[in-house]
């Protein structure tokens, strides 16, 4: 695979309107369709390369598989382009026997009733529901000294950002700021998904006494995604959403945003950060 | 509606471990679900506000409608959380007589063929064949120097970031800097659409002649939103992709990116950039 990059001329203007071409490296984004023995679920639009990571992760955090083994195999199908290379872009994964097939519907991500619509309330109660691995227990306790390093840590792992400047970042680390594992993509969930999978695959699913650390901000779907692999603690470099907040509260997670420079905001369960 | 915003507490941690406790200002994110006759569309994690400009927006570049007059009527169904409030998070809305309906099939936006499977190239056609108001003969020309401030002036006139540092803006421009609407949203997207939207109410699409400036990354999607708006310019702070060059290329788009401080790259069509 290794399409991660690629090069384009690029015209450069100053602000003093001055000029220069020269090439420049763009991060790689292309369309993914997953199957679930055979059925189209999803087209996301990711980097390419750890792609069976990102459909373990995807399936584990939209509740669908629990385990490695949920999933018997994944397999590129014999999409060909126009010059007749495989294009690697359609994955068909088996679901093991006895797995429940994903729900198709528009609402498959939000619980809604014919009195409640689609509220905040109803899509927190829904993950909470289908969670498997809450983190609502975990006694975990992370030193904030350690905490506040991670995303040099998760910066200096970043091998794409720094040519592309185009990519957003998740990584996995013990209390001890060891990193487990790190994933760049131009899809902030898609690099969360990418973690998720790997730890998935490695048995380290449900993901105890983990930090998951995020480039960008943290949104509802992300708390969603730490909270479905059973991730204690998430760390973002930007801002939480209100939801997201709402979300971490009520599932027991620990968020902290705005990491920056050794200081953060803990925005919920601050139990588990050692002074 | 107003729902903008959101107070949390907080607890601040510094680098030396030392602590405050003290409000927060969060940026508000909720679901919209989007129906279409009464069939659920999609769901989309948005901040509230300007949802008919939203829905308006998404269905223009989406390909579903091209005028105003395509939709006769949107309005939130009496949908009532726990306290009996209405949630205001799903809007239905109906198409004129004669407008087809969007397909909700998972390929919707990705054309794919039995040999081709998804790959970048057949994203890129399809978006081709969608568009009504391709931008690729548009002779506007913008001078540089005007390009330059376009981040800055966005970012005056971005009211909920400076309290929350968490919401996308987006932004669309005359030639000659003066700002037509801007929206800011916790999902990239959606500023777009909202920005879009109230173009298409507003009698301004095809939107000829404009400069759309974003806060972020310019992605495939966004290009893609651009270009099915007619927009002949899209200029992002950050980076784009791959295939957003790629389909600013072929489409006729004058895509800028990494514009900061008054520099930036041109990677396409840079014959509408006066110097």
């Amino acid at each position: 695979m290794g399409r991660l990059t690629a090069r384009r001329p690029v015209l450069r203007l100053a602000a003093d309107g001055s000029q220069r071409r020269r090439p420049d490296t763009l991060a790689v984004e292309e369309p993914l369709e997953l199957r679930v023995d055979g059925a189209p679920l999803t087209v996301t639009m990711r980097t390419p390369g750890h792609d069976v990571e990102l459909a373990h992760g995807f399936l584990l955090t939209e509740g669908v598989i629990g385990a490695a083994t949920d999933l018997l195999t994944a397999r590129y199908c014999d999409s060909v382009d126009a010059e007749g290379r495989n294009t690697y872009n359609v994955l068909d994964v088996a679901l093991a026997p006895g797995v429940e097939p994903p729900d198709t519907s528009v609402e498959r991500n939000f619980y809604t009733t014919s009195s409640c619509g689609v509220c905040g309330k109803a899509s927190l109660d829904a993950v909470k529901l289908k969670s498997r691995f809450s983190p609502a227990h975990d006694q975990v306790r992370v030193p904030w000294e350690v905490v506040g390093t991670l995303p040099d840590r998760l910066r200096e792992a970043q091998k794409v950002f720094d040519s592309t400047g185009g990519l957003h970042a998740a990584g996995l680390f013990e209390p001890d700021g060891s990193l487990l594992v790190t994933r760049e993509d131009v899809g902030r969930h898609n690099a969360v998904d990418k973690v998720l999978g790997h730890a998935l695959l490695e048995g380290r699913v449900p993901a105890a006494g983990t930090v998951l650390q995020v480039s960008g901000r943290a949104s509802f779907e992300l708390v969603q995604k730490a909270v479905m692999a059973g991730v204690p603690v998430l760390a973002a470099v930007s801002a939480p959403s209100s939801l997201a907040v709402e979300l971490a509260d009520e599932a027991g997670l620990t968020l902290v945003g705005f990491l920056r420079g050794g200081s953060g905001n803990v925005y919920t369960h601050p139990e588990r950060i050692a002074l």
